[in-house]
C-alpha cells in the first residue's frame, strides 16, 4: 500500500476544504472511531457463520470494505498529522505480540 | 506498507496460535474496535492542544502509535479473511468523498 | 426512572418481533457500541466550547437525548437479558471509584 | 433506579476532585465509549452462545456488571451536564422504535 500516495492525497483534501483546523489527533481519533462502529454495525446482528458468509455478497462486501477504507483513511491522516510511521509501528507491534502471546509448544516445536 | 508481508506474518501467527476459528468477521471487528477505544483513550480528557502536543511526548506518541499499529493488524488480517483489497477500497473511497465533499470553490478555483 | 417499566416494554418489544434470539449478550454489546458510536458522531468536530454549548440548541439536544437514549435501552436490555441489576451495579461502582480515586487532600479536609 | 441520588453522587465527586472542567459533553461522550469497549472486550471471542453462558459464571457476570455501570454513570453524569431527562428521553424512544419497527402482523393481530 502506497502510504505516501494516500497521505499526499489526504493532506490536499483537507487544505482545499480548510479542513486542517478540525484535524487535531483528538478529533481524528474519535472520527476514526465513528467509522469503526459503522463497519461493526454490519455484523452486530448476524451469526458467526453469516459474518463469514459476507464475502460471498459482492455488494455487502463493497460496503463493508469501503467502512473498512474509512478507518485506513483516518489512520494514514492521524499518522500524517501526528508524525507516526504506520509500518514501521505495525512491524513492531507483531513482534510485541509474538513475545505476549507465545504459540503453543507443539507448534512451536514444529 | 508492505501489506503481503503483513498479511502473511499475522497468518502465520493466527495458525500458530490456533486462533482461526476466532477470526471470523464479526469478532474481528469487535476486537478492532476494542483496540480503537484504547487509541481513543489516550486522547479522552486531553484539549484540542494537548492532543497536537502528544507527538512531541516520545513515550505517549510510542504508545499512540502502538494502538494504531493494532488497528492496522487487524484491518489487514480482517481484509485477509474476507478477500478485501485494502488499498484498492482506500483509493475507491478516496475519490468517493472527493464527489461527497466538493471543496471549496474558491479552492476548486485555485 | 422506572428500569421494571422500560424492561417490560423492551422484553415485549423483542417477543413482538422476534428479536429474542438476536439478543444474545455479544449482540447486543456490539449493538450498543454502535449507538454509542452515534451519540460521540455528534461532537466529532466540536470544540470543548462548542460541545458545552450543544445543550442551548434545542434540535441538537434532542438529537444527543435520542442516542443516549438508545445506550439507556440496550443497557436495560442486556442487563434484563443477563440478569444485571443496573442500580446496584452502579452503586457498587461509586464506591469503587471512590477508593480508586482519592479526593484531593485539601477537598477530603472540607 | 434513583437517577437524583446518582446524579448528587456524581456531582459531589467531580467536585471534590476538581474534574468539572474535563467533564465537557465531547470528553464525557470519548470516555463513555472507551467504558463501552470494555464491556464489548468480555465478549469479542465468545461465541453467541458462550456469550449466554456468562451469566452462569458469578465472577464474569459481577465484571460485566462493572463495565455495564460505568457506562451508566456516564450516561448520568452526561445528562447532567447536558440537561437531559434520561427517562424521559428513554420512554419517548420507545416510541419512536415502535413507529420505526412495527411489530410482525400475525402478533399485531394477537
Amino acid at each position: 500500500m502506497n502510504i505516501n500516495f494516500l497521505t499526499e492525497q489526504l493532506r490536499q483534501f483537507a487544505r482545499e476544504r480548510d479542513w486542517e483546523r478540525y484535524h487535531t489527533p483528538k478529533n481524528l481519533a474519535m472520527a476514526m472511531s465513528v467509522e469503526m462502529a459503522e463497519l461493526v454495525e454490519h455484523f452486530q446482528w448476524l451469526t458467526p457463520d453469516e459474518s463469514v458468509a459476507v464475502q460471498d455478497d459482492p455488494a455487502k462486501l463493497t460496503a463493508v470494505g469501503e467502512e473498512m477504507a474509512d478507518i485506513v483513511l483516518y489512520l494514514v491522516r492521524m499518522a500524517d498529522v501526528m508524525g507516526v510511521d504506520l509500518e514501521q509501528a505495525a512491524l513492531r507491534k507483531i513482534g510485541l505480540n509474538a513475545i505476549k502471546y507465545p504459540p503453543f509448544p507443539q507448534q512451536a516445536k514444529a
